[in-house]
């Protein structure tokens, strides 16, 4: 049987151990090729460059591998990989990771993680963000490991019903605490942002961005209930962002006549 | 009665046109707080600044009013609005906008507009992003001038039942021929990228993103239909990425047990 071919990419770029690992389990299951970040892209969400041009090249990190860094966000590495490198190719998997920080809850909408997963699902790509609860660059990635393989593996052998996007977070844990898996929705926590304001030389203000995650949803299936509980959170996403509930009540604006 | 706090931002700078219109109509119906960058930021998704301090300073463009310009993304426009200068105070609507080009369909997803305009409902405000289909700088806005104010009446007078974000776009036709408002679906359509390789003094290879938005979705009530009726289109829209379908067939996953 032909090998799968899986696009690897991430947004702590080329030199985060995320992707080394991501890069390790891939390479059991399939061929891989690899278009990452040449420097951290966080929280650049779904951004693309449209007003320099991209740029890519081996990257000499992964010599025996088809591994290229790239100027451009996240997004920019699927739709570079897609649109020149592999053109004539069928990608039959992208994962994107394992991202340094929780990308649960509200998360993902910042996230350039996930942000290179759901470009690759709305190309008809069957893709996976995988994130581990642990901003440090020295995380360990090696407990969760047997997991993010197996996850992989399942969507290879069964592909997914009703969606192409999976947002995988796994709990700061020894592999011996790690419970398993539930299937999750996506909690709606949210940034209590504080600025940290100081002044420079010239006494002019500038203004650090921090705040901390607060969460006020009690719903029982949530990803972060999960996660505290010790549990893989997936949650299923997309890119229909149709808020199907708020349309019957808008409609009398189509009263609106000018 | 009060006056009611709007804020407005955008994702093309303090200097487009379209934030010029909106500004102006703002004021016709409440107090107006201006923040938006610096600079262009369109196609900066959700991006925001972490890894970099931001700045603002008035905004000379509009002597009269409370209006800022940003260093950063337009999400760092609104957290830094509400995290600062308007800290104690309650915002009742945030308008971003008036794009020049789409935001209509799956453009939602990398529109800096419509992510300013998400950030501000994901704080619980009522966010309307505008858009206008003319990606010319000299775009002529006044021809949709008279709906956009009442689109904006309509969301302050009566707020939004099940949501607080609506994706507003606009044919670009004479207002004798926009033929009035649809409240719509978010089409799946998408950009079919073409990347336009050229080469730089040292003969190293560089690229343009470009492409075409095409659309297969033939769904009577999707965004692009009504906007080629003549009808300006409104997708009511949420950051719930949770794809609700796909949730009961991933429970399979929860028996993997390492």
């Amino acid at each position: 049987m032909k090998k799968p071919l899986i696009l690897v990419t991430n947004d702590d770029g080329i030199f985060a151990g995320g992707i080394r690992t991501l890069i390790e389990i891939a390479q059991e299951l399939g061929e891989v090729f690899v278009m990452a970040p040449d420097a951290p892209q966080s929280a650049t969400g779904h951004a693309i460059t449209i007003r320099e041009p991209l740029r890519f090249q081996r990257a000499k990190e992964f010599p025996d591998l088809e591994a290229y860094k790239c100027s451009g966000t996240p997004v920019d590495c699927v739709k570079l990989a897609r649109g020149v490198l592999l053109k004539d190719r069928k990608i039959d998997l992208c994962v994107s990771g394992i991202n340094h920080g929780s990308n649960a809850s509200t998360n993902i909408i910042y996230s350039g993680t996930m942000s290179a997963a759901m470009e690759a699902s709305m190309e008809g790509i069957n893709s996976i963000g995988f994130s581990l609860l642990d901003f440090s660059e020295d995380a360990d990635f090696s407990q969760s490991r047997d997991y993010v393989k197996s996850i992989m593996e399942h969507v290879l052998e069964n592909g997914m019903t009703n969606g192409k996007l999976l947002n995988v977070n796994i709990p700061k844990l020894p592999k011996a605490e790690l419970k398993g898996i539930k299937i999750c929705r996506q909690a709606d926590a949210k940034w209590e942002e504080v600025f940290e304001e100081k002044k420079d030389p010239m006494g002019q203000s500038y203004y650090w961005l921090t705040g901390k995650f607060a969460n006020f949803d009690e719903r029982p299936d949530i990803d972060i209930k999960a996660l505290q509980g010790g549990y893989i959170s997936i949650v299923p996403a997309m890119h229909d962002l149709t808020n199907e509930a708020a349309m019957e009540p808008l409609k009398v604006m189509e009263g609106i006549v000018i």
